[in-house]
């Protein structure tokens, strides 16, 4: 599976600087030509990429995390994490996904990616994984502290009004309210979340 | 109106350190605890705010913008744009709105605001605007090319799948694909986009 990295929606141009370099954040700056033909100093940010993952059980529930990090309310989503340095996106998910729940998966689909944010060059890959063996048991940092939570498609389709619900990508709950308001839309999603044929 | 700026979901501390302030981006780090007692450097962006006014022309068509920034495709919107420093959101929004318009408007209403993205500490306020009077022409900075586009409630219901729409908060989308899908929710939203009164 070849996966290409979309394109933010304010490319950082090639000529520009890196004034900052941090843990999670780097900062660029570059002088930009206005429509006047003057030059303004322009700034953006490139963030470490995130990967979710929507693991399929072999009884067809969806096997979200309920969270808890330092300094963040509890939140409930699908397993994932950031992207190291170096690292590609599938490789980050099959990593996240047995360090998070100790499955491995036979099968990942990339549902979609996506770069939104203005100013902020940052993709999240979004996966669904089927095909789930444990294999060992989590493996968290100690910034983690993961509750596994299985849910029914209709469940999950029902999540996107609760306030407790982080996607990390508003993608998402967009596609799972089309899924409630559309029989085709729903659909959709029914195929795709199918646990693989034994 | 009092308007409260929304807690981040990853509030920054307040003994972290500011490592870089840059146009638009200041970077904050601090020493985690985390749940075994270890420490970790985190790392936190606090980004200039913005504003999107969804303003109401007498006729009580909606008015839009299509806007062409350097180094950006196309996009369609609100009116709207950063919150200076040391400007509050209010005044922010009835700038933005006679920059870009031409317009003053009688009645500010905070639809919402959010702060919703991990790590970044960025809120966007979203004004419905009515009692329109046109006062000037437009007035746009070097890095603005604007066209006006005022649109019915029914088009702007219809807009979240197009791609070339940005309204700098995905909230909005959703309210606007709920509206799409319910009666009720749809009325709620022509009483909020009713014009004024005579």
């Amino acid at each position: 599976m070849d996966i290409l990295r979309p394109q933010p929606i304010q490319p950082i141009p090639e000529n520009a600087k890196r004034v900052f370099k941090g843990v999670i954040f780097d900062i660029y700056q570059w002088e930009q030509e206005m429509f006047d033909g003057t030059r303004t100093i322009f700034e953006g940010a490139k963030r470490a990429d995130n990967v979710t993952i929507f693991a399929v059980l072999p009884d067809g529930k969806i096997l979200l995390t309920e969270q808890e990090q330092p300094g963040k309310a509890l939140f409930v989503g699908g397993t994932g994490g950031r992207v190291d340095e170096g690292e590609d996106a599938l490789t980050a998910a099959r990593r996240e996904l047995l360090e998070e729940s100790g499955y491995i998966a036979e099968d990942f689909v990339l549902w979609f990616s996506q770069n939104s944010l203005p100013k902020v060059d940052w993709t999240v890959y979004i996966f669904i994984a089927k095909g789930l063996k444990k294999v060992s048991e989590m493996s968290l940092d100690a910034g983690e502290k993961i509750k596994l939570l299985p849910v029914t498609l209709d469940e999950l389709i029902n999540m996107p009004t609760r306030k407790d619900i982080y996607f990390s990508e508003h993608e998402i709950i967009l596609k799972l309210i089309e899924a409630k308001n559309s029989l085709e839309k729903k659909k959709e999603l029914e195929e795709l979340f199918k646990p693989l044929e034994k």
